[in-house]
Parts: C-alpha cells; structure tokens; sequence
C-alpha cells in the first residue's frame, strides 16, 4: 500500500465528462496504490454520481457508427476504438442494421448503446458479437441496462488507463488464451452448434484433460498424474526435502450443456500460472502446492455430482459405478474406455489425509451480479451456502373458468401464486437468504378450465444450517397454511438437502490480506452456488475467492465471463496468497 | 300448485336419521305440489342442519360393501341397493381392495365413504365405476368431500321415494338411453380408447347427424333436413294451415375432445321429446316448433367455433372454408366429402328471417357447480356473459438461484404471481365476476434458476359487457403496476372479446313460469359458459334453461352428468313452456 501511482494526463478517459476524474482525485488526496485502486474509485464516482449526471455521461457517448462518426465528431478514442471493432467499415446492410438498432435503443431507453467494444480481452469484439450485445441489451428491463452503460463506460476508461501507461494485463491475457484453448474441446453434438459442452469422460474431457496435464507440465510442475477418477493432479513441491505440508487447491474442468469457459476452469488455470511464474523465477515455496483439476463437478452425464473433490474425501459411492448415461453406458466402461481402473480399490486410495494439508482454497468466478453492480473485481466468500430443494405439488380442483364462482373455486394455480410470494417473503426477511421457484406449471392447463393442478420448485440457500433450517421451516408453515386456507393440497418432496460450508476464519483472512495488497476493497460475501470446496471443508479448512462475471454474473450460459484484467487481478491475490503464507 | 302430495310412510328414507323428514314435513305444513318438490325441501334440511347433525347422517350410513353387510345390520335400503350394484358378491381381490379405500377413505375423512349405486339412471352402476368413483373422491378436500356425500344421500333418498311412490322418470329415462346410443358414435381414434370425440364433419359426426335425423323422424317431426354445414333440422308445424310463427331451439351436438355425452345434446334431445309427447298424442301448437341440432359449437377440428348457429344469424366466414385441420383438410373437402354442397350460396341462404321467429330457447346442461351446490334440478339465465381472453409473458431476468440476492432479482415467476393474485382479487369484487389464470409456465425452468419469463393466460367473464370492461381495465392496470413496480416487462395479447348476451325479460320469464309450475324454486343465474344462443342473440329474443350438473358440474370431461331425474324436469319444464306460449 505504500506505491502511490504517478498519474499521466487523464483527459478524455471519461468521454467529454471531466468530472469523473476531478471528483474522484480530490476525494483521494492521498493518491492511489494501484491502477486497480485508481479504477475502482473511479468506478465508485460514476456509481454514486446523481442519476443526470449518470445520464449525462451516457448520454455524453457517440452512438454505434452513428452519424457522430461520420462527421469525426467523436473523441479520436471512439473513433479508434470503434475503428478496432471494424465498425467504421460495415457494410451498407450491417450500417443500416445498426441504425435501426440505435433507433430502437433510443426510443426505449432515451440514451444511446454503450459497449466496450474493445471487448474483455482488449482485442476488440466482432462486428457478430457487437450486433448479438445489442440485441440481447435491447431487451433489458431499463434500469438494468443505465447500469450496464455505465458498467461498459469504466470498461472503456479501464482499458484506455492501459493505454495512457501503457500497461497490459499480461498474465490475464494469457490467462484468457488458456480458457479459449480449452473451450476448443466440446462433445460432438454440441460443438456443431458451437456450443462448450464437457461431460465425464467423454473424447471432448480426456482432450481437456490431456490438455491440462500438458500445460502443468509446461508451468514446472514436478509431478503431474491423472487420478483414477480422472483429475488431472499436479504438485509444485516445496524448497526443503523434507516432508513439507501441502497448500491443496483446484476447481473442475467439466462443464454443464451449453456452459460458459470459466465456471471451474480458472480455479484450476490461476494456481497453474502461479507456479508458471515461481518456476520461471526459479523459487520455491515453504510448501508443497498441489493443484487438482477435478474431473467432475456438475452431474451431467452422471447422478454423481462432486465426483472428483468427493474422490478426495473418500464420498465416491460404489454405486455411481452401475449408473448409466443416456446411452446406457455404466461409468464403470467409461472408466475402462478411458483407461481408467474402474476399481473401488484405487477410487478409495485418492482420499486425502488431512494432516498432510494446510488448507484447501479455491479460486471461482462468481456466477452471480454482485460484484459486478459493486464494480469490484475481486469478492471473499464467507461462506459456501447450504441448501434445500423440493419439488412440490398442488391439487386442487379443475372446473369451467365462466361457471365455476370465484368463491366456489380450489384453483391451484392462484394458491402456488400465494406460495411463491410467501417464499419471496420469508427469503426477503434476511439480506443472506435466498428462495427460489424456478419451475411452475400448471399441467395440461387450459385457457378456460380453473387450474386442477400446479407443480413447482423451490431450492432454498442460507449462509449457515440454522439460518437454513429456520428459513425451510418458516416456508413449510406458510405454505402449508395457505392450501388448509385454501382447500387444497399440497405435496413436497424434499429431493436435495446440503449443509453450509462456512470459510476457516485464518484462511479467509488470507483472501482478504491479498485483496487488500491489491489496492482494492475487500467485500465479503457468501457462495450461493455450491463449488468442490463444499467437499473438501468436510475434511480440511477452507476459503474462496471469487471473481467478477461480465453480463450481471450469468453464468451456466455462454454469455459467462470476466475479464482478463480481473483474471490477472486473480492471479495476483493467488501470489499474494502463496508468498504470505507462513 | 294447487296439487298436493298424498306422503306414503317416509320410515327409512334418510338412513337411521327420521328427522330429516320429520323437520322438512313440520316445516311444510301445506303439503308438497310435486315430487320434485318434496325431494327439494328434504334436501334443503340436509343442506341446513347443523355441520355436526349432517355428520352424524352421513355416519349413520353403511360402509361400501363392509362389515354391517356380512353382519346383515344393514338397513334393507341399503343391502338392496348395494346389492343391485354387485356389491354383495365381490372376488376376494375386489372386497380386498374395497376394505383398503374404505380404510383410507375413513382415515383421511373421518366417515364413511357415500354413494348412491343405483346411479344417475337409476340401474346401478357397474363395480368398476363404484371403484373410480370412491378412488377419485378419496383425493377430494374434506370440505368438498363432506358436501359430496350429502349430495349422495339426498339421491339415495330421491330413489327411495320413487320405490315408495311407485313411479319411474320415464322420459327423462328414456332421453338418457338415447345420449347413451348417440354417445356410441366416437372419432376413431378416441373410440378406441373408451373417450367420447366428434368434430366436425367425421365419419363420427356424420353418423350422429343420421342418427338425430333418424330419430327425429320417428319422433313426428314433419320436416327434416341436414342444411348446408351439417346442422339437423326438424320443424314440427303449428296447429293451422296459415303462416305460423316459429319457436327456435337447439344446441350442438359436435363434443370437445375427451368430452362429456350431453354437452350441447341435451338441448337437442329435450324438445324431440317433447315433439314426440305432442305427436303421439296428436296435439299441434299454436306455432311452428323448429329443433336444430347444431353441427358445430366447439371449433375443435377448425378454428371456427358456433359455426352451425353463425350459420343461421349470416356470421359464417367464408374465409373458414380454405381453413386446413391437423391434416391439411380444408373445411371445403370436408364439407364436399359429407355430400353438402361447400358453396357460400347455399351457406348464407340459411340465414334466419328474424320476423318470421318468436325467438330462441336453449336447454343446457349448467357446466357449473352451482345447481349441484345447490341441490336444484334447473336454473333459469339471466345472462350469458362476455368474455375477454388474454395471452400473457413476463420478460424478467435469469439467473443463478443461489447468487442473486433477493432485492437484485427480476423474477417474472414472482411478479406472475403477484399478477395472479391481482386479477383474482378484481374479480373477487362483485359476486358475478370471474377471472382465471388457466395457464402458467416457467419455460424451459429450472430449479436453480430464478425464471427469466414466465407465461401465462387471462380469462375474464361478467354478465354486462360494462362490467367486463371495468373488469378488464382493472386487472390490466393492476398488473402493469406489478411489471413497474418489480422492473420485469408484461405483454398483454387480447385474443378474443365477446359480448355479452343477457336474456330477453318476457322468454326469462316463461323458464320461470316453467320451473315454478314444478313446484321448484327458481334460481335465476349467469353463464359462464358460451353456447349457440349467444349466436342467436344477435338477431333475436333468447332465454337458457339450465340442468344440473353431478360431480361440481364437471364439463368437457367424460365425468360430466347429470341424472335422469334432472333430464325429465328439463322436459317437463320445457312442455310447460310450449303449452303456455300464447
């Protein structure tokens, strides 16, 4: 925290409004320590700016190959960056097409579409990926898409605060290249439809997994192994002959159908690049760092989600090996196919002894909108949340919607609504809680019959068991309440239940030291979805840091991403991590 | 009225529970006028008494097929009439199964399970229907259920008193043989599966209009004819040579899919019947008596519902004729491949001459719940009501149910719930109103995903087309209130609007008379439902009679009934109503 950045001319990097700037220097008369630090109070500015100047700002932009860049009215930053994107040589038909999109844009929302389109890499988008951007944006609800403007708006000063030091995010970058390398690999059907799709042990994962194995090995790994589930294992050992303990970290390289390049994937590639980086300078560590990339985590072609961190805690169940996939192939052939042992024997020998280990920590991108509405990077995760899933029923009875009086009625699909709000409410009673229903349907329902039946979901999340618990008990009581109020029936099958797994205090404060070098603001916050650390904390501490994801944090979805810049951040808080520990 | 009952011995009528006639006959000093009206007021007592008296009734009766009938402590009642129903002599396996329901249905209710075996028509029902019956009403809420069984009392005491009066309904016995061979006739492939289909112009619906025309025939009938669409007509002369004017009646006889046997045929098979009284006792009436039995009411096969009562009023759409079905049959070959001549010529020359009509009358099965709710055989409308229908989206946004916190969701399966409470809330205003969210679907959700849209239909109904439009521009404001208020966007498609048809005094009137003069009391209520009279409507006077409903008054479904009891009523009343025209 003691450089203080030496800062150049910074005209221009919010186009034509000044005050950003002005505001954001005199609010940090102490200065900057990082470029990170000097983007995210920027950042803040814009984000607590009042609602015209936000609208100003965005209003202060070009629109797309506008007229404004016809007429070279644009800052020559625009122009350049535009330029980049090919955008200044379309053709008549793409030109035409993007004024009607600019047309449609300022009619619904009154300002025109902002998009880095330099893109999370700084390369540049293509003119596809600009024209696909605009038309998903289009659709967004208004206050939404204000934020996204300016979200893109401190993309666009980011990038050009790159080129005023003329700086890059090169262990980023690279880190970017890797996930692309990767996402080369997909299961048949799907890579047709360029689609990511990578299920347990199919030609598209053993690729990855060769992959992997191959770029480890290239980083300096001294012992890099594929496990008898499939996890791709390296261990970068410490600098005394001796035993030494092991830092134990990784994240998984499947992915669901039609997933996104990060989810997994750069909790493997960020501990790689680290130890990339200890051997290029010839160092070792007071300890032996093992990064796993774990086979199987989203439970796609099997029943058997966490295969590959449940392999390490020894929750590999025999039975997963009788299971079938859609073909009706076991997994035990498609172990033997894979040149795997398929034996119990050697699954059991993969649990690890926890003595061995120092920890277990797990670098993810979110998945979730929260730092990306904060404008933060980086996030520590306090706790993984537990959960609790149903699916339930409701029967009431179908009858004639015109004879049938509102008050004669047992319509389930009215109570489920009552439900769902009752759900809405208990989760809302806390910031920490979650509740969902994201199936409902009336089944085989007709415009006018009064709904006979309504099923639907819920999957509950609290960051502790007890908060969890009194979170399903509350929604028990109140859903019960409203079918005996309403004369209906209600069925819940309580299909899925998983306990929290809290971050160890001391390694979780590690995560918060190496964000805090960075210059950057440490927000906690809890992990909504479940990761291969809910496994390991059964056995051993653990802490993750997550990283921020573009497109409100979508993920499971090819719209996932970050940014290289947050990637190399990443990287960064990981070798923060490693040289002060111990 | 003047008519009063001479009351046989009423021992036994209400299972081990005297009191029920006791209290009706004290309450009834001056007799009954009629049968019907001894069974209304018996039924009303049930209907009234205390909830604990109208336990200890429904207790005091036998369990089905149980142990009081191997004891022989029976009533005689009821070992007869479960005996007629095969109940005395069941396999092991049945009595096996029988104790299993009674065991359950006792557990979950508390009373034993009712059921008048003898049926609607009075010949018993089969073991297998005793069977479906006691499975369905075991899923029943306990409210429901408990009405359900005193509806089932008071039939088992309506056919006790026809045993002790020694009197049959032989019309309405005999209209309900001829549903059942008319019912006979299925489109293939529901026949095959026991469903009752015929849209259309089938080979079915064919076979059913040369059935009606047949007995129309032999009903006395003088002029019978199948028109240019399909619709039976059969005009039975009035009394003098001179131009009489006519009455119009009728219904359909087409069915939805899967549909029930007197929908629309009763309106039908009620005047024949009485035109088969008046011919076999060579009386003629003052006006001409035309019967139309409907081709098509229910736009199954062709989007172009009432097309056989728009045909008469000059509402059919000569664009209907190029309309393909399922398989690419325009209504044109259809029509060509039954014999009728497919010309617009010959289509809008069935246009009726409204001066030549004293107006139209329709009897109808309700199609509701409130006849049967009510214990009361018919109803008189006061008006058929209008309708809007809507097709509804909400746009939200996805995303990951564990990691988007309560207040940053755009949640379209929450805001549709708040929606649907609104619109049951509007309609909960007046007592006439209905609305119904028949239709409700998260596509493609899942449990882990808040849903990023949500789709759901609007049906709307009010018996004045003012207040259906209040009622639409309500519930069109209240909801997009709940889009602005949650940040999700509402699409509203208004795909259809029909006018409401209130009923003509002076023919309301006449149902009333008819009804009255049976010694019931007359409940005058709305439809909900459209029917063929809302077509006639529009060129001339109109007034509904409506026929109780069993089982909630179920519809379009293969549960719809009603009794024979009910169906000779129907045309009692309607003779009344001819012999009092003028």
């Amino acid at each position: 925290m003691s450089l203080v950045l030496v800062l150049p001319n910074l005209n221009g990097l919010y186009e034509h409004s000044p005050w950003v700037v002005d505001r954001t220097l005199s609010q940090y008369p102490q200065g900057f320590a990082s470029l990170a630090a000097l983007k995210a109070a920027l950042a803040y500015t814009v984000q607590t700016a009042t609602r015209d100047e936000q609208l100003a700002l965005i209003r202060a932009h070009p629109e797309l190959a506008g007229k404004a860049m016809v007429d070279k009215t644009l800052t020559s930053e625009s122009t350049n960056e535009q330029g980049k994107a090919g955008l200044t040589h379309c053709t008549a038909d793409e030109f035409a097409k993007i004024q009607k999109l600019n047309s449609d844009y300022n009619t619904k929302f009154g300002w025109p579409f902002i998009l880095a389109v330099r893109g999370p890499r700084g390369t540049g988008l293509t003119k596809a990926q600009i024209m696909q951007a605009f038309e998903r944006r289009l659709a967004y609800p208004a206050d939404y898409e204000m934020a996204e403007c300016l979200r893109q708006i401190n993309r666009i000063a980011e990038i050009r605060l790159d080129d005023k030091y003329g700086v890059q995010p090169s262990l980023g970058n690279e880190l970017w290249d890797w996930h692309e390398a990767l996402a080369a690999f997909s299961d048949p059907e799907f890579k047709e439809r360029g689609e990511l799709t990578v299920t347990y042990l199919t030609k598209a994962h053993l690729a990855c997994a060769a992959l992997i194995k191959q770029q480890m090995q290239a980083c300096g790994f001294d012992d890099v192994r594929m496990d008898a589930v499939g996890n791709v294992v390296g261990i970068y050992w410490g600098a005394l002959k001796q035993p030494l303990p092991t830092l134990l970290t990784g994240s998984h390289y499947d992915t669901v159908r039609n997933g996104g390049k990060y989810d997994g994937r750069l909790g493997i590639y960020v501990p790689m690049l680290c130890v990339r980086e200890l051997h290029k300078a010839g160092k070792r560590l007071p300890f032996n760092l093992e990064v796993v990339g774990f086979a199987e985590e989203e439970g796609q072609r099997y029943k058997a989600t966490f295969l590959g961190s449940g392999a390490l805690t020894g929750d590999f169940d025999p039975a997963w090996l009788d299971q079938q996939d859609a073909d009706g192939i076991t997994m035990r052939r498609a172990m033997l196919d894979a040149g795997l042992p398929a034996s119990m024997d050697a699954i059991s020998s993969l649990k690890r002894d926890a003595k061995n280990y120092l920890g277990f920590v797990e670098v993810h991108i979110e998945q979730g909108p929260v730092l990306n509405e904060l404008n933060l990077p980086l996030g520590v995760v306090t706790s993984i949340n537990g959960s609790v899933r149903y699916l339930c029923r409701v029967d009431g009875m179908a009858s004639h919607a015109g004879t049938t009086p509102m008050m004669r009625r047992k319509d389930a699909a009215a109570a489920v609504a009552e439900m769902i709000l009752a759900i809405e409410r208990c989760a809302k009673a806390e910031a920490e809680l979650v509740a969902t229903v994201g199936q409902l349907h009336v089944p085989s329902g007709s415009i006018n019959v009064v709904a006979g039946a309504c099923t639907f979901s819920i999957d509950l999340r609290a960051p502790v068991d007890a908060k969890r618990d009194a979170l399903e008990a509350n929604i028990c009581k109140a859903l019960q309440a409203i079918a005996d109020a309403r004369g209906v029936s209600l069925q819940m099958d309580r299909i899925l239940a998983a306990s929290a797994a809290p971050s160890h205090p001391a390694w979780q404060a590690r995560w918060e030291d190496a964000v805090q070098s960075l210059g950057l603001p440490v927000h906690r916050m809890n992990s909504g979805a479940g990761h291969d650390a809910m496994k390991l904390h059964t056995i051993m501490p653990q802490a993750m840091l997550f990283v921020r994801g573009e497109n409100a944090g979508i993920s499971h979805n090819p719209l996932e991403s970050t940014s290289s810049h947050d990637m190399d951040l990443a990287v960064q808080a990981f070798q923060h991590l490693l040289n002060h520990l111990q």
